[in-house]
């Protein structure tokens, strides 16, 4: 059997990651493909439970490396439990946020050392990189504002959405950086259009980059 | 078919413990049993990866809880791909070292918050806990001594090792208070005892705490 495809969607908040890792799966499936969508953090019961105790902030004051290494442990259960034995399956994988959440909230936001980032992603990842990567960029004024319309009454602002704007253009050059520094695996994605056409961007890309006909 | 059994071992330098693992291991066999060793840290290719990440220092100016973490993601992958996989398939499990390490080395020695280290070992090991604990019980002068005894010309004393002879009787003591404080997990046994007869004695312990015998 063939191994599947893994694709991850990077972005900042209200980029609709996850509207688009349902459209994709769909399109996948309609095609033939066995597709699983997962997420991070989290993703498996193990990796639940860390996104619980990083939710929980229990391990706030320890810093982003700390933070990172949580994710990071989360990031194994999840490999090795779901998506790794995904792929093996034959199944096409979706994943809403991967490493590069990682490289750009704990790394280019928490200033950790990236060559220390780096040494712990490649660890972590094992040589289990995304074949492709979906990175959703939008202006944060526009995202934040989708974020909070989103948000039911009375729920709270998420710790990263009540960050300052400045912030939030940061992580947009954060991820266009990474976009830039590796054109084989990333595609850049204007996610201002309507999710009808971001689908269709999206997965335009996937034909392009990936096989999804059977070989002739 | 039934499910294996989990035994680890603990201690100080020098108690004795690979030897024990190894000594068990034959006498399980002999028993009819099939058996596992592995170790920690390490013991899954990604876990042995972490271990020479930590090894290598990268991490260590972040701290106790930045180690325990790595201790941890490293025992994710080495449950996930190793420990659970044999136990499922009916192995004896023996383990050189565990959660109890990682409590006493990075907790009561790094001086963690057990609150913080007990939900993150709770989230690592997810219910899979040791069946059985060996602790090796000795005078650190002795095991020092005999760690030192074994080095090979020019090797360079292990990063514990060259700790004051105060660390390491606290170590004694912490590892001491985890057998008192769990006495249906933890066995302590005399590492002072020959390997014959240290052996003799745990094997004593795991007829009485586990099932070694067919059941009648």
């Amino acid at each position: 059997m063939d191994k599947g495809r893994f694709i991850t969607l990077e972005g900042g908040e209200g980029a609709g990651k996850s509207t688009l890792a349902r459209a994709l799966a769909g399109r996948l499936g309609e095609a033939g493909f066995a597709t699983r969508t997962t997420r991070e953090p989290g993703g498996s019961p193990k990796a639940e439970a860390i996104r619980e105790m990083i939710l929980a902030g229990q391990a706030k004051d320890y810093g982003a490396f700390a933070e990172a290494l949580m994710f990071s442990a989360a990031r194994i259960d999840h490999i090795d439990s779901l998506i790794r034995p995904a792929l093996e399956g034959g199944e096409w994988v979706i994943c809403d946020r991967f490493i590069d959440s990682t490289r750009v909230y704990q790394g280019v936001l928490g200033k950790i050392d990236p060559a220390l980032l780096a040494a712990l992603e490649s660890v972590t990842v094992a040589g289990l990189m995304p074949d492709l990567t979906l990175i959703l960029d939008l202006d944060p004024e526009i995202g934040l504002a989708r974020a909070a319309k989103r948000r039911r009454p009375g729920e709270a602002v998420d710790r990263f959405e009540g960050e300052t704007l400045a912030f939030h253009r940061n992580l947009r050059q954060a991820y266009r950086d990474i976009a830039a520094r590796e054109p084989r695996r990333c595609v850049l994605l204007d996610a201002t259009l309507s999710p009808e056409a971001l689908a269709e961007a999206a997965w335009r890309a996937v034909g392009e980059r990936l096989q999804t006909r059977p070989e002739a």
